[in-house]
């Protein structure tokens, strides 16, 4: 059987009204608005609105540690979503807006694929409503409010070399990385050596997923820390007088998304931040409403489960108040294999041929990985659910190793073929969610507030990511020291790595062993409220590859998006 | 009596569903999208559906030459429009997108204001649909992939110092205007001098604003030209293979957004290009469905008639194809006054308390200028209505001299109070277009494609400007000289001079004579389809004051928008 293009699957779909949609979620019309055909935003009155109906049971999806070509997260989301109506239960999704960035660059739509997608693709991977255009618009506003402060005089004292604010763009630019701005003459400001990230990495799309309220929201785009006075005093987005405008900039993009898979399972989309910097995690704002339109909201973390997942369990949770009832780890044959070490995947080339051939021992000898990762779920007292995203390349020998192992485990496991098959496909999984769902578990976050900044990254390096301990820049351990006396001790901590190991170098495949994790710096992202520590080379601002998706895509005769994947 | 503030004029205003509006236009339901609940996506498929209504008068609204504070076009084009409907005549207007940019700089909103304006405020003066974003979005797009091209190989050979084309943000910061890019390392691209522009002075807001259709906008993306290569050849965004994708990226932002006065008269609301670099006005898309959806088409063009008038006649009618029935041109006596050259006008300051006594005599020291306006209306064949926007510190002596010197030229005139009364105020202006659109006209570009591009700078700067010729620096006349040699020949020619003088020099009042006109520099919009003359210091990206407006914007404990003005 030849599958049809995801482009065409979503093309050929006939989409639901969108009133349909949010009446099966038990959102009054009043409460949504339309922005086109395929998307509407639901107001934040829905969260006061829904409050009598019961809250639904709240299952992530997360993975284990994933290739280059990621394991299938979103796909699993939407066709769990699907398969859990299937089965007769009512379920809603929650997934991140694609970035626009990525669409044109290598990596092409993010809106799952097959018979397992968020339609129509043209509207998920492009403006949808306009969130991270004004993500962008807002964090741009504070940059240049900075810089005018500077020119204007400098009344706060900010020290120039300590702006920590940066600029966002939604586009793959690696020329923006590093630039000097200020230039020409002295009414065109102060030169400064800066440089501009991806819109999904700006700490304002981090608040506005954390935000819980509007009025949240105005007080966390407030606690922004933009630098430091030369007493070293911090300087806020308040202090600039910036929080309000950008609150207003960002006062429709508070609202959720709405809208519908390939079966018309109801899917909110809803901010994107970054997996690495930030938490990698779908809005609270959009799971507060999911929870209450039905009796699962199936929602999805970033990365593997000691990246996205983590976060999920440390901070969004933490700040939501919510508690999850199941996990979801999604896992491949070929990225078991991927973590024997036997292999290299390359994105944008072809799979090596000999990893498509029947191999269970290569599938066994990746199992550390899976195996940690079921453990880092339960660490949280969260069950797991070991989902196989099949493909047909897969062997039956290959699935019963994963099946097995989960089963050795104790983590429920089922085979789902959602991408082919859509809802049906993934029917077993959806059976394992449920049963999942019903064990008594209880939510454990990893570390209590009161834990130090340093202990509470000890924790995650050693029961999380398997280290046998953390080495601290002298720079890094002098920042936490200042953030503790800062009163920032508090936070939770998002540590960026590589999600391609778990450990800091992407290297080292399956479950290493025997090294110590390496901080070389610490920062502060205020407003979302947490501290991030980077190990290692983060990128923030993507590239374009030699043979750009943007090349390919176009529109044709009758005016229809081509090329988009 | 007090005026309400123009934002409680539109927070008290009870809007009509946009599906009403669509309706009153004749525009079927399914030829728009809601986007949000005050405003709406207008099909460009309306322009055929709506072919068989008799096209509409079509009325342009310009001005004298302003003051730093302008004439108040915009609330005249929303009173007029309200006022023809006020009279029993079927009208809607066409206005500019205004940008968000100085929305947070000094200059607040561009709804419109008083009892005649655009509302919701907050919805037009944001986002709206997202347009500028799209724009934005797009033109960076091309950037980036300019840039990769160099950094992957520069197999088209581009001259690094020849590329033009910079970047755009829609935000007011000064610190962007001259920056170097691609710094760090030699993964972070290829250093080179470039800078930012606002959205707004975008050659691709140029490009929407003057495209006819889908195909027609996908055509001029591609002739866009970035630079030249070593042997002097156009590099166009077709070379780069970057046209296909950013026309996908503004597939919806093509079409038309249709809003509604404070009184229910239809509106669209569409692109915004600049006044000086660009042409300054509104879509061709809106205008082609504005004047099938109402007998009546009240349009808008930026600056004074020498400028987005003349633009109007001479880039929008020839890309178009239509022709105006009557020009509006609005007059202000504080305006007037300061033609005499005896007062001076700041943005941002108060006026000068002497300006607002009663002084006839001043008003007529400066009449030359208006005299100038109407003859260059006249001399496109169009016939003139002088508008006087009237203000409460007006006097009846000072409007009797602006009636006096319109009639002695034989143009219709009216003193409109829209401001403070709506259509009803506007009404005996409406008489007098209704008047003028029925006299016999013919309209007449100024100069024919054939003319070389030195030939029409002459004319426009001698016949409309009142020059006594023009000076072409050396750099300017060569460039202007391959662009004949290059085939662009035939364009129309777009002068960025200062819009505060009828000549290139702000200080100059009145209507000057005895001067020349100097042209520094010439450049090419080949996707708009114009040349560019600059004249003095044209200024691409604005900066913010000391106290810029987004200080005072802020959401209240309703999660309403305050300060927006």
């Amino acid at each position: 059987m030849t599958m049809p293009s995801d482009l065409d699957i979503s093309r050929e779909t006939v989409t639901l009204p969108l009133s349909d949609i949010a009446e099966r979620c038990g959102i009054p019309a009043s409460l949504t608005e339309p922005y086109g055909r395929f998307a509407a935003k639901v107001s934040l009155d829905a969260v006061a609105a829904l409050s009598q109906r019961p809250r639904g049971k709240y299952v992530v999806v997360t993975a284990i540690t994933p290739t280059p070509l990621g394991e299938g997260k979103t796909t699993v989301t939407v066709g769990l979503g699907q398969g859990l109506n299937h089965i007769g239960k009512r379920a809603a999704i929650a997934i991140r807006q694609p970035s626009m960035g990525p669409t044109f660059g290598i990596k092409g739509g993010a809106a799952g694929g097959g018979y397992a997608q968020v339609v129509p693709m043209e509207t998920i991977n492009l403006h949808l409503t306009g969130d991270m255009h004004a993500v962008t618009a807002a964090h741009n506003l504070l940059a240049a409010m900075i810089d005018n402060h500077l020119h204007k005089g400098n009344s706060l004292g900010i020290d120039p070399h300590s702006v920590t604010w940066r600029r966002v763009l939604d586009v793959n630019d690696r020329d923006l990385r590093d630039i000097v701005t200020g230039l020409g003459s002295r009414a065109d400001g102060t030169p400064r050596q800066t440089g501009f990230d991806i819109t999904a990495a700006s700490e304002v799309m981090a608040i506005l997923a954390l935000s819980t309220s509007l009025a949240d929201l105005r007080n966390r785009l407030g606690r922004i820390v933009i630098g430091f006075t030369a007493d070293g005093a911090a300087v806020t987005a308040e202090d600039l007088k910036a929080a309000g405008a950008m609150c207003v900039i960002l006062r429709d993009a508070l609202n959720p998304n709405l809208m519908q898979t390939v079966e018309g399972t109801p899917a909110f989309v809803h901010c994107g931040p970054f997996g690495n910097i930030a938490h990698g995690n779908s809005s609270i704002v959009a799971d507060l409403i999911g929870l209450r339109s039905a009796d699962y909201l199936v929602t999805e973390a970033g990365f593997g489960a000691d990246m996205g997942a983590e976060r999920f369990f440390n901070i969004k949770c933490r700040a939501s108040g919510l508690t999850p009832d199941a996990a979801v780890l999604v896992a491949t044959v070929r990225g078991l294999k991927a973590h024997s070490g036997r292999y290299r995947i390359v994105a944008g080339r072809p799979l090596p041929p000999e990893l498509l051939a029947e191999n269970p021992g290569d599938v066994e000898a990746g199992a550390d990985n899976l195996r940690r990762q079921i453990a880092n779920v339960r660490r949280h007292g969260v069950s797991p659910v070991v989902a196989v995203n099949a493909f047909d390349t897969d062997h039956d020998s290959e699935h019963r190793v994963i099946a097995d192992i989960a089963a050795a485990e104790g983590a429920h496991v089922a085979i789902s073929s959602h991408f082919t098959r859509g809802g049906k496909g993934a029917a077993e999984l959806a059976e394992a969610v449920v049963a999942a769902c019903d064990e008594p578990g209880r939510f454990t976050p990893l570390y209590p507030d009161e834990a130090s900044l340093t202990d509470k990254v000890e924790t995650v390096a050693r029961e999380i990511y398997g280290a046998d301990g953390v080495d601290f820049a002298p720079a890094a351990a002098k920042r936490l020291a200042a953030y503790e006396s800062g009163g920032y001790g508090r936070l939770p901590v998002c540590i960026a790595k590589t999600h391609l190991s778990l450990s800091h170098d992407p290297a080292l495949k399956g479950a290493p062993t025997g090294w110590r994790l390496p901080v070389r710096e610490a920062r502060l992202s205020a407003g979302a409220g947490f501290v991030y520590l980077v190990c290692g080379d983060m990128r923030t601002m993507p590239g374009l590859s030699s043979a750009p998706a943007a090349e390919r895509i176009d529109i044709d005769e009758q005016g229809r998006v081509v090329g988009l994947s």
